[in-house]
């Protein structure tokens, strides 16, 4: 079937969302964990991580300043620091349970039993449950004016994984370290790890590595 | 095990650029078909796709301008329009090798074994073996000046999937179409759809849908 542009600017705007967020692709599931200047600890599920670049190591996401996402977007404007948390699939509803509006006041990781963590002297807590955390330093801010969502880019300041998921030549096997991953703003998978394949180049078939 | 700034830094290059790409989540994988204005077809596999807003509907993608992604981009903006195709896991080595670097004037659709389709009288073609295809316009280029790369904006112009994958609240299920995901530059996954979740309410423990 084919639906067109009409169409959809046509269709009740839930069902739209849920379609054109959905298609939108499976992504990684990950956690922003900030501070306020107050102190208060927050914690939001995200999953529209963007590698810019590795070197420097510059990764992005973005944010809809209008939902629950604006505490997340205002600590780390005001702090410059935030983490980013990778999900094990165990926990896939208590990190869907921070989309939730909860005040400013709750910390997320009491209200949906997710545990604080202080790594490496930084400021800003991490999730204890998770495989792979990343502490993040704000370093950009990109206004997307076409419909006003924001692009924030920062540098990743240090990486903590179990050398397990880590592989000889740089490799970091999310799906052994199962890792969740997410479609729209509701559905949640699990992955395997079909095959990794040689450098493509014009003369030769992709073998597997 | 953790991995700092300075030890980032100091990785060999080719390690380095593994590990935070293929750290940076796992994405879904697609498919860009574009023509130039000599009328050479072009096709190139990316994964930096960005749901950017669902009314007006509008994803970006990341591109770097210093690879083979030279050509998508520069008919992109010539031409205004361009094809997202999802990838079938069967071909998976196909679209892989779609990232070599053939010259401008060969078609990735004949060198990779794809084939070319039209649909809905868009001049610009669509992969047929692609379980879900979108007609994109270009909208906006937003440069990143931080390292040099560009954000492609575009608006959804039409969508062609079967019937089967969508949902009756508008939930497209790109695990059940077989759809490949991807890390970094060389390893693909395939996906399963674990549950759905209810809308977050904080007085309430989400349930499945």
């Amino acid at each position: 079937m084919i639906i067109d542009a009409t169409q959809l600017s046509q269709f009740e705007s839930r069902y739209r969302a849920t379609l054109i967020n959905s298609l939108a692709g499976i992504k990684q599931a990950f956690l922003i964990g900030t501070k306020s200047t107050a102190g208060h600890s927050n914690l939001a599920i995200f999953n529209s991580l963007i590698h810019i670049g590795a070197n420097p190591p510059l990764w992005g996401f973005l944010c809809r300043p209008d939902t629950v996402q604006r505490d997340t977007l205002r600590n780390i404007l005001e702090t410059g620091q935030y983490t980013f948390n990778f999900i094990h699939q165990e926990d896939t509803e208590k990190a869907h349970q921070t989309s939730a509006k909860f005040s400013s006041e709750i910390s997320e990781f009491d209200a949906c039993g997710l545990t604080e963590e202080y790594l490496n002297e930084f400021p800003v807590p991490f999730v204890s449950e998770s495989p792979i955390k990343i502490g993040m330093k704000f370093e950009e801010k990109m206004d997307i004016s076409i419909n006003g969502t924001i692009l924030i880019i920062g540098s990743i300041q240090f990486i903590e994984l179990d050398e397990q998921f880590l592989s000889l030549d740089g490799f970091v096997d999310l799906a052994k370290a199962q890792t969740l991953t997410c479609a729209g703003l509701d559905a949640y998978f699990e992955n395997t790890l079909m095959q990794r394949l040689s450098y493509a180049k014009p003369e030769k078939w992709p073998s597997k590595l």
